[in-house]
């Protein structure tokens, strides 16, 4: 047998670039995302029995990685700044670079799965998809290592007067408070970092613009995408498909 | 980027083969193994952090799998006979045929990693170990399918007299009362099925002889394994070590 993987499908996600994109499930409930399981995989028998679990595991393919050669070390954006070795981190720059990912199985329409909590950019392949079994996956007394005391920046986010009715009009308040409620700046990069700095971030069909000052995010405007921004996505590689 | 997966070491394990290794892992807390990481993977480096956490996820290849083509269903053997998708199952049938367990973490040791709680079998290439994180992976409300009902057998565990004084002896007795005291048959095949059939289980350099009779386990002889036995062991694929 040799080493192959193959997507089971290609993983449709409201992150539409990496930036934005939570640094872990469950960080933002109302992410969303779908997967259309590919004929070959027969979805019509080999998804039989997953609608009964209120969660499934998502093994993608880190299909955005640029790093070329093997970094033995990461610095978690959490530690801000502190290292730590790539296997005591669920950083994507691995040896294999394959994610895991708790999703909530919102529900399945056929050949279809529908999730929420989702941490994945759209386009993402999906190498498979396994059942959560809290029996055997659950230990919440577990010790977690570095990860305890790193805790998460929370920011409170407001709205301009236009955003925020763009954001009610569109359903995407609570996406928008969530995901911008979470550091989404990268704590290496100053540019980012500077107070009032203008940032956006690339959400479904949509374009949002924020700045973050003095511990706080304002959302000013929420536009539709560029074109040329729609045009990116990366295409997972052919073989793999 | 080409979709390769690579194994970063090959585990150790005192599982030799296929029959009586767990189903899932913690079911056999006795159950241990070792990892070393490979030097180009620079674990003096790459597992720095890596302690403070008492679980880890193991990514692996299912090296023995030897079905060709794609099986839409599973027959789970909890399930006696009913079959679920693939998808919905943790069998290790997959389109991409990677394992997700969870391991108790003993110790790190320079370039070796100590499990407890395993259910790989020895010789299985690891492509990746990721920290366990309660935070984002512990779920113990989820809902969990067909698995719920789905009772564990447990059986009760006796030794004859000499089995019970090497059992003693080499420290093995509480790996052959976790092993065993599991339904280790195929509930698919008669013949291991059959009340009172001579079977043997082969755990660390020994072949554990037992019988099941009357829902009962009677170990009746535990002998070093069987040279040819030793030699077996299936070399997973070359490109992925």
């Amino acid at each position: 047998m040799k080493p192959i993987v193959r997507a089971i499908g290609t993983l449709e996600s409201c992150f539409k670039e990496k930036f934005g994109t939570p640094r872990q499930p469950g960080l933002v409930p109302a992410a969303t995302a779908r997967l259309k399981v590919k004929k070959e995989f027969i979805p019509e028998q080999s998804l039989k029995g997953l609608e009964g679990f209120s969660h499934v595991w998502l093994l993608s393919w880190f299909h955005l990685n640029t790093n070329k050669a093997f970094k033995s070390t990461v610095h978690p954006p959490r530690l801000q700044g502190a290292t730590v070795g790539v296997f005591a981190s669920r950083s994507p720059h691995r040896p294999s670079p394959i994610g895991l990912s708790l999703a909530a199985l919102e529900r399945v329409e056929k050949d279809t799965l529908y999730f929420s909590q989702i941490d994945l950019v759209d386009g993402t392949p999906i190498l498979d998809v396994k059942p959560y079994i809290p029996r055997y996956d659950s230990l919440p007394q577990a010790r977690a290592g570095w990860t305890d005391g790193a805790g998460e920046s929370a920011f409170p986010v407001s709205f301009s007067e236009s955003a925020a009715r763009e954001a009610d009009c569109l359903g995407l308040r609570a996406l928008i408070e969530q995901v911008l409620g979470n550091e989404t700046r990268n704590p290496r990069d100053r540019s980012q970092l500077k107070d009032g700095k203008d940032l956006e971030v690339f959400l479904g069909d949509w374009d949002v613009h924020f700045r973050v000052a003095s511990g706080e995010v304002f959302v000013t405007a929420i536009e539709p995408a560029k074109p040329w921004k729609k045009a990116r996505r990366v295409a997972p590689p052919a073989e793999l498909l």
